[in-house]
Order: C-alpha cells, then sequence, then structure tokens
C-alpha cells in the first residue's frame, strides 16, 4: 500500500504531459490562475488554501480538494507549498522585438541575465524587476534554469506578472536592443562609471552576469558602457547577483523620478 | 568497505566535538583563514585549493591534502566546495554594546534582522552588508539560522569580515540602540517615509522583517521612524528580504557620499 502511494506520488511529480511542471505556493499559484497566457491542466489544493484562492480560480478548472500531505507529494520535498500545487504548461515564447515595439517609448528598461544559473536568484531578479516595474528581463535559453515550481516559488508571483525573454545568444539580443535605441549598460566591478550616473530616464538595458566568472567578453563588448556599484566596505567587493540587481533596477526607478 | 566509508564520511560531516562545524569554498575558507578571531581544528585541501590558499593558511594548522571527492564527504550534498573544508568553532559571542562604544562616530550603521530564518538569505544580507562597510549585523539567537558552512557560504567570506552579533531579545537591542544616539529605521512596505528620505550621514539602524510576518510589532515600536522602498511595478509590492537590505545599505553608502 505505501509502495503504491509512493508510486503514485512520483507520477503526480513527474506529471502527465513531458515539459509540464507543478507550480505551488500561494502567490505563484494566484498570479498563474489570473495570467490569461498560462496554460493549466490541474489544480490541487487543500480546503484551507481553497478559501484563499477561490476567488481567483479559473472557471473551467475543477479544483481537487486533497489533504496538504497530498499536496506534498508533487513538489519537490520541503518546498513550501503552502496547500496548493497546479499542474502548469511552460509560459508560450514572447518575442523580443514584438515586446520592445509594443512597449510605451521611454519605459523600455529591460534586464539582460547572462548565463545566471541558479533559479532562486533568477527567481528574485524576475521579482525585483516586477517589483520596479522593468518591461521584460531577457535570458538564455541554455545556460538558465529551466521555467519550474521552484523557479516560481522564488519569484513569489513574478513569474506570470512579467515577460521572461528567453533567446538563443545574448549578444545578437545586445544588438537587436540597441537597434532599438536602447542604452545597454554591462554591470561588472571593474565598470567604467558609477551606477548612479550611469542611468538616466531614458531607455535602458541592465546587462548581468553569472557570479564569479561575470559577464562574457562578447557580451560585455555589445554594451555602450559599463557601470560599477560603489562598495566602501573595503576587502568585500562583490554582491550576490540577485542583490546586485535589486540596487540597478532601484537605480532606474529613482532615475525616472528625478527626472 | 562501501558501508564502512559511509561511517566515517558520516563521522566527518558531524565533525569532531559538538557545535563545530565544516566551512567550505574558497572565499569563505580564506576570510576564515585571516580572521584572528576563527578558531580552526583541522583543514582538508585538495592539491588544486591548496596552491590557491597556500599564502594565506594559518601556521600550525595542518593541511590535509585529500581528493577533491572526500572534501565532497565532509559538506552538505551538492555543496560548491571548491576544493576546501576546514572544521571551524562558531565565533566567540560580541557584545552590542562594547561593539558601538569601540566604533568611530558616525559610522555606526547597523543592521538588525528580525526572525529571517533562510541562510541563504541571511547570508547574502551578510554579504551586502560587509560591502557596504556597515558595522554590524544584529541577528536573535533563536529563530535566525545556526552558524554553518551554508551561511558562511552564502556570505561569501562576510561571515568572517563583518560582526554578527547574536542577542536574545531584539526589542531590548534596539532600546539599546536608542541610548546610544542611534536612529532606528523600520523597513515596511506600509512605512511613513521614502527610504530616501528617511536615511541621512548620521548613524542608522536599519531593522528588516522576515518575509511574509514583516516586522513584529513589539520591534517596530521600538523604532524611531518605519521606511518603505517605493516600487512603481504595480501588483508587486514586496522584494526578497536580502534585496531590500541590499537597496537600504545601498542608500545608506550614497547618503554618506551625499553629505
Amino acid at each position: 500500500m505505501a509502495r503504491h502511494r509512493r508510486a503514485r506520488a512520483w507520477d503526480d511529480r513527474r506529471s502527465a504531459a513531458p515539459g509540464t511542471y507543478w507550480l505551488y505556493g500561494t502567490h505563484p499559484a494566484r498570479a498563474a490562475l489570473r495570467n490569461p497566457r498560462r496554460s493549466i491542466l490541474r489544480g490541487s489544493i487543500t480546503e484551507t488554501a481553497w478559501r484563499e484562492l477561490e476567488r481567483d480560480w479559473r472557471e473551467g478548472l475543477d479544483p481537487q480538494i486533497i489533504p496538504a500531505e497530498k499536496v506534498g507529494q508533487m513538489v519537490p520535498p520541503g518546498a513550501v507549498h503552502q496547500g496548493v500545487a497546479l499542474l502548469c504548461e511552460p509560459l508560450p515564447p514572447v518575442d523580443l522585438g514584438q515586446l520592445i515595439e509594443a512597449g510605451t517609448p521611454r519605459q523600455r528598461r529591460i534586464a539582460v541575465l547572462d548565463q545566471v544559473s541558479d533559479p532562486h536568484n533568477e527567481g528574485a531578479i524576475l521579482r525585483s524587476a516586477a517589483a520596479f516595474g522593468l518591461a521584460a528581463v531577457v535570458v538564455q535559453d541554455r545556460h538558465s534554469p529551466p521555467e519550474s515550481g521552484v523557479l516560481a516559488k522564488a519569484a513569489s508571483g513574478a513569474l506570470d506578472l512579467i515577460p521572461r525573454v528567453s533567446v538563443v545568444n545574448i549578444a545578437r539580443a545586445l544588438e537587436e536592443l540597441g537597434r532599438f535605441g536602447i542604452w545597454r549598460v554591462a554591470l561588472a566591478s571593474d565598470g567604467s562609471e558609477d551606477l548612479h550616473d550611469a542611468i538616466g530616464d531614458s531607455d535602458v538595458a541592465l546587462v548581468m552576469g553569472a557570479e564569479g566568472s561575470g559577464l562574457r567578453r562578447l557580451v560585455r563588448e555589445r554594451c555602450d558602457t559599463s557601470a560599477f556599484i560603489p562598495m566602501p566596505g573595503g576587502e568585500m567587493q562583490s554582491l550576490n547577483v540577485s542583490n546586485a540587481a535589486a540596487i540597478a533596477f532601484y537605480e532606474t526607478a529613482r532615475a525616472r523620478q528625478r527626472h
């Protein structure tokens, strides 16, 4: 019996169709339910979580009311699912050019992540980008985390609030952004300008590299300038990449406030 | 034989004396080796890592040169140890009052964490605090992560660079900071002032709460003001706690630059 239950759980976790995944947690689930671009195949939820999410529940999606332990079988061990798991398809792809053309002029503030591979870091970056009103986050299809429950949870709903644009080649995406007149700023500890001075109120792409290795040369060469975050702390001269990103996004919001 | 090896690995991971732990990774190890307050009982290192850390190695500490797989047995599964693990005692306790009295006037910028329980978040906060030259990070002894290899790794060396002051009662620590004339700012999404306006170039304590629950009422009541980070993003009105902390630390460094 126990063996049978474990086999079921495994099937649930692996989910029905290839490519689908279980998205969990109250904030991610609510944002997914409200996102018309998001395809949801199944929804499993506890009585308690149902009371919180009922108003946002999607018409035509049958809520499977189950105990919390069963929800726990659909998510990674130890994951904080808060009583809800939705079996989702990954979001449909977004075209960078179309996205920029659709945007309001002077609101094209974009983050570009060069091989940031940790889903917790990328999730926190998506969340900050949404909080500070950026237009999109561009990632490389390889060397970035796959869309997953872990990524969605770290983003706390932002995965369904801000376009995540997956591109084959970051350098080429930067060329495209340049053709749209977007000022490309590479964040680097040895950058040539103070971040505060490098960012104005106009369109800007903030380009950030992986921790440790930093920006690749070919990516950095496609940028118009490079900027550093001044750190008066002495020995410690680097930040967690999501922390650096949050500061950069905050500065773009401040710059627009000032102008 | 395999069983025997696994038993050894378990012993190594649990380490010799209670309270000790394995600290790993190049940056954390270098900072620990250089920290005179840090007691190191054993050091295990690969040939490759030894070439990088030899100059920083501590006199009297015997380097056990071992293969990478053996280093891997001393750290949590999957941890990025970069070929080095040091068996450490936790750092000796720091007294808050003594620390403040020893500090230069007008350099008393302190972070206070109210029940931030995730070691990755606290580690990133320690790292940012060190980068922006804060004087200390205050945590509650309960409801904060124990000193560990995971915390040290997330802090990327900052655990040995910035004093981490563990207190029994956060509200009482805030009273003490108040007696020293330190302006106590509670970070909260419903704060009364813009963060930018709430921070001057004088002594400041930045008080941050756990994600989800936020600051406890008794803690918030001990602060002189509350401040919010303006987020023009609309629906997303919160940040990962380490991201919010990084922005607040950055603002304190900017404020001192301006004045």
